[in-house]
């Protein structure tokens, strides 16, 4: 771990080269904490989505807290996250030879599972982790309303089933799905809940009357976690996006700004053209993900100028209309920036610049830009 | 370099794991040499931008087709450039101090010229340049109808011109532009582009009557590349996206598909859903740009199914509507997708397969990720 550096600006990490990644590290262990708090007291087990954070720093927190293994969507970053725990869920179809490969590799070192909605991706599985000596952990993908990936009913997910329990050197651990379809407010999040619950439900009840056993049921989203009691059928959620937070879940209404963990320090670069100033903070740096709530919104949200509306972003320049400021932010000055989507963001930085209380130090994010 | 690798399948680089980028280094060394062309013709310098590519081979490649000089966002670009050619351009208003300083150290290296649209960045990289023991060229930025930087009209140029004559470590070397603007068909980009030319040539005008040269009009960008001829100021040129293209400059007329050098390779791994395929790249690997010619050309174009949609992005997870495919592509199978927008894709690749005939060769992202 890097040195700790004083933070003479109480937190406003001015040694640091605008753009960057300032994570507030009190905040990020009150999500944490917060998120463990609601899950203890429903019997649920939290399995975090790296995908956010990308860093075993980070991971170890979430474990720290109670989490029970790490979810990953690439091998490459099960790779990482496995220095960190030996439970790994790769949430994610591996259905070709390549990625099969790797996977039944990692499966030697740490209990991983895959997630597989096609008889493809079992029968590549198999044969990889036949080839490595391995065992791989399945879940079979039920598509609960997001209609990305997943069987579409409880027979078909059956037929997977079967098909894994034929498999020699794969294992059935149960049942895996991703309700993101669900992001609107709590009564109709209630509802929409309600029947991925019934579909949880039904596909449970077939595979009981066949004798099969779902000893894990995996779920969740930041959006729907804290509704996570509301499927009953859960024994664990996935939630990622919480660690830091963003404007896709404030706008949801799943957090407030306070906490929001992670903000982008930019510097005012320009004030040429009338009503805006420009920063050095684009789409390199921001992404272009637009506010899924709200897509008027602009390209993030300006801390110590809310009524600044972060207008246009082309790669390195961030506009913002400034028309509606009492007061107009100055060139040479560092304005903090909430992303629409922090993921992503996060995954455009090499590193993130982590404060904690006086202290700043540096932190790697270990698995950016793994893309396989 | 990498050692060459020989390619059995012809250009389509199975050896690698998808997602990666490839490039065609035929299309390449074509498009760079269709705009040396051109450019001699009209006796206008090509300083390309070396965003779009961030590889000091492929810049190689352009200062070889006569380029001269290179164009950069980030100073951390410039000092990895600066390697390649002595001849650098910091398109980018370096207001603050931190950026100045290393501006000005750059200076030192190379010959570096920074755009400027405030009289606090002339301060701020005169005091560096003072610091350094160094001198800055300077290219007054002048906004000609984007509006994101750029004094807007005539009179200020001429006032930042004559505080650049003042500044003992500076030295005015003449004006800038970006008409980023004009992305409208051939005539329409006509008039705007005499438009474009009727503003730089009243500016020139008045620093002339005031006894100021401009020895560089620096404009150009690859949607207008063609038609810079329009503009008799422009001394040269800086586009970026020609040298690989992508859906914006294919739906904006500027290329054909045929001139799109560089494929997203990504593997079907989900066809669980109706209707749909799911490939392995997601906005992590495309970006989140949208077309901007055609929203709703959705998130690239699909070589092999020309009838496909890259109808949503999650970060990891692209879905292909495939409803109007005669053909339906199959789990484990390999797709070539030109992305909207190439240079944020670039920039989350830490390497690219450069294809050249038989020969496939990985190639390093230079200056991916350097944010400052």
């Amino acid at each position: 771990m890097p040195a700790a550096v004083s933070d003479s600006a109480g937190g406003m990490s001015l040694s640091f080269s605008t753009p960057f990644l300032r994570v507030d590290a009190q905040r990020v262990r009150r999500n944490i904490e917060s998120l463990a708090r609601y899950a203890d007291e429903h019997r649920l087990h939290v399995r975090p989505h790296t995908k956010t954070h990308k860093s075993k720093l980070i991971a170890e927190l979430q474990l720290r807290a109670g989490a029970r293994g790490l979810t990953v969507a690439k091998v490459g970053e099960g790779e990482v996250m496995a220095e960190v725990d030996g439970d790994v869920l790769l949430a994610y179809p591996a259905a070709d030879a390549a990625r099969a490969r790797r996977a039944a590799e990692l499966a030697r070192k740490c209990n991983l599972r895959v997630a597989v909605d096609t008889h493809f991706a079992i029968d590549a599985l198999d044969a990889a982790a036949r080839s490595a000596g391995s065992t791989i952990g399945i879940l079979v993908d039920l598509d609960v309303g997001m209609h990305r990936t997943g069987v579409p009913t409880p027979e078909l997910a059956l037929e997977l089933a079967r098909s894994v329990l034929k498999s020699r050197h794969l294992r059935l651990d149960g049942l895996f799905c991703y309700p993101g379809h669900i992001r609107t407010p709590a009564r109709e999040q209630a509802e929409a809940l309600a029947a991925v619950q019934a579909l949880l439900a039904a596909t449970l009840d077939l595979w009981k009357r066949d004798g099969i056993e779902a000893r894990i049921v995996s779920g969740g989203s930041t959006p729907t976690a804290l509704q996570s009691h509301l499927v009953p059928a859960y024994t664990e959620i996935r939630p990622g996006t919480y660690v830091y937070n963003d404007m896709n879940t404030v706008h949801g209404g799943y957090c407030s700004l306070d906490d929001c963990a992670a903000h982008i320090v930019a510097t005012v670069v320009s004030d040429a053209v009338a009503g805006k100033v420009v920063i050095d903070a684009g789409s390199k740096t921001l992404t272009m993900d637009p506010c899924l709530w709200s897509p008027s919104a602009g390209h993030g949200h300006v801390v110590e100028y809310s009524e600044a509306r972060v207008a246009r972003l082309s790669e390195e320049h961030g506009e913002l209309d400034i028309t509606k400021c009492a007061r107009r932010p100055k060139v040479g000055q560092r304005v903090s920036i909430v992303p629409n989507h922090i993921c992503p963001c996060v995954n455009l930085q090499d590193r993130v610049v982590m404060v904690d209380g006086s202290e700043t130090r540096e932190l790697r994010v270990d698995t950016r830009g793994m893309l396989t």
